[in-house]
């Protein structure tokens, strides 16, 4: 997505050889003008699938999903909690992901009666690095039997690898953006 | 808000006398339906101010500013967040929030270049209790020399007293709906 690419040239800056920092635009800051474009995106690259839900996880990736699901014709969107609030007493499906920007290990829930058996999901999230969100989302699904339809990536950092891992599983992944390295200071895309 | 009102009824489930669940439409499943309905009822009811960008926390507050931001032709919003990430090395504000459903006092951060001197600052959440969480936001943008143009709530339990306090203080808060009790199971609004 050019769109996409430009601003992340433009607006992302970079820390270390693995972070790109993007929240002047995608997340602590949103373009909303660019959000809808990406919405656009996702929904065009899985024009052919019938898509139920979008599943994401809090707490970047819930202005991108709103922004999809409007675009699906607003079908309902869902997002696993990374800490179980006090007033979710029903049964939850959970997973452990680990965070590659806080270096934490937290554990994702969502309530059992919004995966229901059989529902078509797509998942989406902001950034794809090693993979852990998108597994303990896929994890979720599996737990409650839901077909996983497709993942889709804003940002993908391939050189990080969890973007071949579920590529090699079989999943139908789109990343936005695939970032295949940062040397010197500068981003290089994928493509 | 009627439609808001119909809804919280149909499938808001209460628990005691202080909790009203709403996460089959408004935070864990969002009904995006609603959400842009939601959107416009915010934009409308700050019609006569001028508002250069949205201020809301993470996570249920996000969903909302975003159709709320479209409304506003694509203004900027901004979350802040409840545990600084590894990625964010600016100068920030600070600001402690005290959530009434998981019982936790947590830091809310913002990146200083995201709030700037001057500007004209909508706060939205999705819950307004005993206004901890407002309160928390308010103080990030007087740190910030933001000028609060306004507070707006989906839903505000009165009778806990945060919304009184915010009004007291002569801001002009806005709820979309407002519970004034919950007696024997059920949800009494105020209007």
């Amino acid at each position: 997505m050019q769109l996409l690419k430009d601003r992340i040239i433009k607006d992302g800056t970079v820390i270390g050889t693995e972070i790109v920092k993007v929240d002047s635009f995608l997340n602590q800051q949103l373009d909303v003008n660019l959000f809808q474009a990406i919405g656009r995106e996702i929904h065009q690259r899985f024009k052919n699938d019938k898509v139920d839900k979008i599943l994401t996880i809090e707490a970047s990736g819930i202005a991108i999903a709103t922004v999809t699901a409007m675009e699906y014709g607003n079908i309902p969107l869902v997002y696993a909690k990374k800490a179980k609030p006090n007033t979710m007493t029903d049964d939850f499906y959970k997973a452990a992901v680990k965070s590659f920007t806080k270096g934490t290990v937290s554990e994702v829930v969502v309530s059992r009666k919004y995966l229901q058996p059989g529902e078509k999901i797509l998942i989406i999230d902001d950034f794809l690095a090693h993979g852990e969100a998108m597994q303990g989302l896929i994890s979720l699904c599996r737990q409650a039997q839901c077909e996983v339809v497709g993942l889709c990536a804003v940002i993908e950092k391939s050189f990080q690898g969890g973007g071949d891992k579920l590529r090699k599983a079989g999943y139908h992944l789109e990343s936005l953006a695939r970032i295949k390295a940062i040397a010197d200071g500068k981003i290089v895309f994928a493509d």
